[in-house]
């Protein structure tokens, strides 16, 4: 045989110095983000950089760091400046960076086994139970967000509720399982029914009254129809911030008739359920703890580095019957390597899966949870602050009451709806493409609104500021009448 | 308002040093991973280090970089050492934890909008469907691993060959939809009918041959039971590598059968797909190209970091339907941050995704795909080499034939069945604990065996001879008969 090959470097102090030079070049980025543009669109050069052939050969890293630098680190997404106020986003730290190159490093496949990652993921999970006031017996799994965590979450409710095996037997098996969500619900729980068999339709959307809320007598009546229609109501859907405007819905109602109802209570917290560490809204997502389960990000408003994750499932024993069916090439041991528990595999639909706690874990052990806890606080209060800025100014129309950390508003013209709704889009495409600020874009009682959404550790009062003036100076360039 | 507070440190200096420290004892346990034990149990003392309150106040990173040194480093799954064999696991390399490194600090969501992470994943994607002969107008995307890409895959087919409007109504209106895969098929392709609401006995078992490989006679001759039976038969999920003994299927017979009748053929490629790389397996693996989908990992084969898959999929239309399902919060634009394409949320269920296409592409780039091919087929040179040394070796008893990468084999005691079984379990135990070696165990015909699956660029010939003296030596220890 020849020598043998293996990836290993020859020089390890290069490889040394290559990490150190990287590093450098990503902390000196973070260091004067405030100096860029919050974002830049990416030359029609460097998209055709990607669009190369698979390398037969491969080349030294000090190259490739060189190319990164070049083609790949400035034209990020921007959610780590301190005016980047796009969709959710949250905006990283180095804690959690150092934390993904650990897990880089460590390598683990924390779908089972016995290894240290397992314990790590089992600590970052004993302190979700604990934000939320889960018991100790509760379950849960990280996941790559609240998308996956709804999926993971809806599957357990499902087979606990239907009227069959239909793990086994397939959603037909069952009466047609119906659920429930507010009219303003992330998209992400349409999805799930249609992954999990039960489709779209299923899920029934329940008007909201002024304040973006679900109607618990809607949700009370809607209930009713299906069952007389002999159809299976399982889940209720609760939103704690809805992403148009950041609506929490009336937990303790919807609590109440899932009781009565005898209905799985799901809660959509992905980013404001973390809200709940704060003294301003500990109150009104008390009842959160009355939850069947909970799915939420890390990587909204702790600013773990995307993608981060949880659901948490208060019957342990339910979560592990949806999902344990482990082959005789998984079988656990007493000793040895296939020994320890729990393995993550039996909680979730994936048998490989990365150490995505060591990030959380990192950026919850570096900022300690209360200065976390400060900075959402703090955003809360930098979106009132916004509000009252948006009432004060003539040709700005505030489009929904601000409760937790989005404005939603609009520039005044004196044009119809339609050009009105173009001439709003056209200064966010302009604030974004010019580098100043990056809100998003949405439509509220069918009208387009400029969405500022502030889960932002760098945000400052004077960005805001800022944001409005350029605003109100961008539509005075676009129409001069203003 | 008091003065504002960010998550940024005040010395950046600092910072830089601590990505050193941190990076330089990762590269310290890399270079002398082979002087290492293969794998150190967890103290209970380590455990109850991660059972703690959550923190309430920050740490230093240095302090928490001792704490990460002292507590986890030691104890993780053992992957990176030349003597790990067990299940399926890569070693990681330097060039993937640099790439998760910088994914961790571009903190992007790949979700959607336009950023350069799009283009990264779409090159990868790009270089996937050259591997594998599909066409450019296929569809891909990341994922965790082939569990998460069997789920996405098995969607699309699903919704393809239902005879109803599924992803509306729900798996119920259609007829039965049943699929197809060897006994030796994977666990994850079970669950992902369990998840997609068909039930896990609509996936159903086909007898396998001497070799391990489904029988092309028994599937051909199931499909027809199950149409006279009224079910509606639509997908066989062939395999590509087999957990317990890197079997791999009758690829052309069944692709014609799946012609025939009009199924969707998707493959499960999970660790043995990427052999298609090698001279030695090319022509075996010709007609993975014939399939409709392919699932696969790059953290096993290609020793990216955990967890990194993907699917490709040639019916971008059909993939593109399945999960497409935007919100008014989600519109994309013509200019600005909302623009791009593609928008991977419409190839999958998450909306939020990470920038896992960067390790990917530092491990091909760094690397280059001859290198990493010239390992793969190390690796099947080294199991047949083992395999040879097996059936040299009196009381050792070759249990499956060796094609692949995999070894299955038993230390022969004149003991009764299930004694057997125990001891062949002990020896595997006591390689593990005591360092020397982690191969995994499975059952083959009843059997226990020590079972050995080389996916690993590290491996030298050296270390099999040292593992069959070392296991004809335990094995003497454990029963002097021998």
């Amino acid at each position: 045989m020849d020598e043998e090959l293996s990836l290993d470097c020859h020089d390890w102090e290069d490889l040394r110095h290559s990490f150190q030079i990287a590093a450098d070049l990503c902390i000196s980025k973070m260091e004067g983000v405030r100096d860029d543009a919050v974002w830049t669109p990416t030359p029609d050069r460097v998209k055709a950089h990607f669009n190369k052939a698979l390398p037969q050969e491969g080349a030294a890293l000090d190259s490739l760091i060189c190319d990164f630098q070049e083609n790949i680190l400035p034209y990020g997404t921007g959610n780590g400046h301190p005016r980047f106020w796009g969709w959710v986003h949250g905006s990283g730290s180095a804690a959690g960076a150092l934390g993904e190159m650990l897990a880089g490093f460590m390598n683990s496949n924390v779908g089972g086994r016995d290894h240290i990652a397992n314990h790590v993921e089992r600590q970052v999970i004993d302190w979700c139970k604990n934000i939320f006031d889960f018991p100790s017996s509760a379950s849960g799994i990280l996941t790559s967000g609240t998308s996956m965590g709804t999926i993971i979450a809806l599957n357990v409710a499902r087979n606990e509720k239907a009227d069959a095996d239909v793990q086994n037997l397939g959603v037909s098996a069952s009466r047609r399982l119906v659920g429930y969500a507010s009219a303003e619900a992330h998209g992400c729980n349409t999805k799930a029914f249609d992954l999990l068999g039960l489709g779209r339709e299923s899920l029934r959307a329940i008007a909201i009254d002024d304040r973006f809320r679900m109607k618990p007598d809607m949700l009370r009546d809607k209930i009713a129809a299906d069952r007389t229609a002999g159809l299976r109501p399982f889940v209720v859907i609760a939103s704690v911030g809805t992403v148009n405007t950041g609506a929490i819905d009336d937990l303790c109602a919807i609590s109440d008739i899932c009781r009565a109802e005898g209905l799985w209570l799901h809660i959509d917290g992905a980013f404001g359920g973390l809200a709940r560490l704060t003294d301003r809204f500990r109150g009104e997502l008390e009842a959160m703890s009355m939850a069947d389960s909970i799915a939420f990000d890390f990587h909204k408003w702790l600013h773990v580095p995307y993608d981060a994750g949880c659901v948490i499932i208060k019957d342990e024993a339910a979560h592990r019957a949806a999902f344990s069916a482990r082959r005789e090439y998984l079988e656990s041991t007493e000793t040895g390597l296939a020994g320890g528990a729990p393995w993550f595999c039996d909680y979730g639909p994936e048998l490989s899966r990365g150490f995505r706690a060591l990030k959380v874990w990192f950026t919850i052990k570096a900022y300690g949870i209360r200065k976390l806890a400060a900075l959402i606080q703090q955003n809360c209060a930098q979106a009132k602050n916004l509000e009252a800025m948006v009432l004060a100014a003539p040709e700005l129309e505030l489009c929904a009451p601000t409760h937790l950390n989005i404005v939603c508003f609009r520039m005044l013209f004196d044009k119809p709806p339609q050009a009105t709704d173009a001439l709003n889009k056209q200064i966010v495409a302009m604030l974004q493409t010019q580098g100043i600020a990056a809100p998003s874009t949405t439509t509220i009682d069918g009208k387009t609104v400029i969405r500022v959404c502030i889960t932002n550790h760098r945000t400052r009062s004077e960005d805001l500021a800022l944001l409005v003036s350029e605003i109100r100076r961008l539509g005075g360039l676009i129409d001069p009448q203003v």
